[in-house]
């Protein structure tokens, strides 16, 4: 058999995805939209081999054991059954971004690892399924398929709750300007934190006017409207960080410098750049910004005591299979 | 006619009041829960003048104009229809903390006003009707008229929203040490905080909990259950500023440094200190600790970068009439 290699965009959502309908297939409690990251990248190989006993996984040049094995592991089982193939594989994934520390690794790992896996398995699938079969290994990753903006639609059914793209990468010049505050990795992973945003007694009102938000977020976007866009985003992150911050044990991920930043960030926006904030599962700050306002942004982000380093993203394309 | 004057303590909420059913009865939304605090008050003086035409209020030294002195005479009005009598009064009122900045300053300022103004007019009432009374200057000033630790009523009339004292400043000794981080006077102050409360899609679902988050603070309290007392404090203030980030549009009180004290709370909690936070409406940190925690709470935070000063206050007793 050949080998395949994929790369995948991390994603950045404005309408966030936070707690499950369903938590074996991650069918989320809402739908979501994103913006795919370019110049963050996984890239991920398989190596399909007859010989291997069992499927081994190089992560960022080690070779993994434990969960991160263990959770790849049950999505290449899963990609297996779907593909009626048996074959262990090998599989060599590499980030060029810190991990754990809000930006989404495991959406573009899951993402490149479905895209590769699918290739070198030889079997034809539409975008459509591939997002659906990312969203088993990281809800997210369903978001790291397609290109560009992308919409990801919660559901009831596996085959139902898939991502689509709802705009190409040029539709809008929006810049993600990230302020990294902290490369340690978190304390509680987001795929833990999904199971416990039942625990918060806010969790059903923030799903409840989550429909309502996309809409308003998609509306704005469509529409280039950047004070309303920009309003809906940050609702939107501070509403998943109430949800958060309410659950028992309660899950703070804003570090006083996230807070400093996001404080700035209204005021600069108050002062005319267009720039919002939102935030992950993780304290560094996503200041989405329009690209003329993302030089000031940067300059400003750079005075900023606590902040580490500044990554620049603007809007991504697919996962694709690169060799 | 005599002169009053008054002093009333202000109070920190275990069980947090915030947005009401009714604006202007000030009917609250939910119960609360509260402890005076000894040490801080605020001392006003009620002299009826004949003479003139309408009130005059001196705060901290100057004469008040504006906002200030129109909600003073509001209040007074009420007063004076209650207690059918017409004459206009000089209310000379200062405080002996900074105000606007956490401490409730309104609390202590309208159960003072409330008491002295009753004692001038020599009207006979309960204490019952003097927290309805106090109460409509500002919601929490009706738990600074009794003593000790102090269980305001949500009600859909005037007179079934009281307060009353559930244990005396003796029946546990909590230390209450004020984390200053700020004497800036708050963008937001608590009055307009409240009809914005309804605003954030979170409000209803923080009320509907908070009778049962009440019982289980007030048994806790009752069973001098520090640890399960804690965990309840921090959910219901984490759970009101998570409304507050929530409204439209959205309330920050919290500071970089008001962030950096919670977590270390947590931690210190963590490590064996029986301390916990909560925050009203504003960036300082209360921490309540049992006495034997106090000093080393207080040695702890001096350290904390950004801790501008540090207030400490045992249980304090009722607003009293002084002269």
């Amino acid at each position: 058999m050949k080998t395949a290699t994929a790369r995948a965009h991390p994603n950045i959502a404005f309408i966030k995805y936070w707690g499950n309908q369903d938590d074996v297939l991650r069918l989320p409690a809402n739908s979501s939209l994103s913006m795919n990251l370019d110049g963050l990248y996984t890239q991920t190989t398989v190596i399909p081999d007859e010989t291997l006993f069992s499927d081994v996984l190089v992560l960022n040049g080690e070779i993994a054991s434990g969960k991160s094995l263990e959770r790849v592991v049950t999505h290449l089982n899963m990609l297996r059954q779907r593909c009626e193939i048996v074959t262990h594989v090998r599989v060599e994934s590499a980030n060029n971004f810190p991990t754990g520390t809000g930006i989404a690794s495991s959406a573009s790992a899951f993402a490149a690892l479905t895209v590769a896996t699918a290739a070198v398995f030889e079997i034809s699938m539409t975008e459509r399924e591939l997002t659906t079969l990312a969203r088993r290994g990281s809800g997210s990753a369903s978001r790291s398929v397609p290109t560009g903006f992308v919409e990801w639609h919660a559901a009831d059914t596996h085959a139902d709750s898939f991502a689509e793209s709802i705009a190409a990468p040029e539709y809008w010049n929006l810049v993600d300007v990230v302020a990294i505050v902290s490369d340690q990795h978190k304390a509680t992973g987001s795929q833990e934190g999904h199971t416990t945003a039942a625990t918060s007694d806010l969790q059903i009102a923030r799903v409840n006017g989550a429909a309502d938000r996309l809409m308003r977020c998609k509306q704005a976007f469509l529409a280039r409207d950047f004070a309303t866009f920009a309003e809906v985003v940050e609702l939107d992150s501070n509403l998943m960080h109430a949800v958060m911050m309410t659950s028992r044990p309660p899950l703070f991920y804003w570090l006083p410098t996230t807070l400093d930043i996001m404080q700035r960030v209204r005021a600069w926006r108050s002062q005319g750049l267009n720039v919002c904030y939102t935030l992950d599962a993780g304290p560094n700050v996503h200041c989405l910004c329009t690209a003329d306002a993302a030089p000031e942004i940067q300059r400003q982000l750079q005075q900023v005591a606590g902040v580490m380093d500044i990554k620049i993203a603007t809007p991504g394309g697919a996962a694709v299979v690169i060799v």
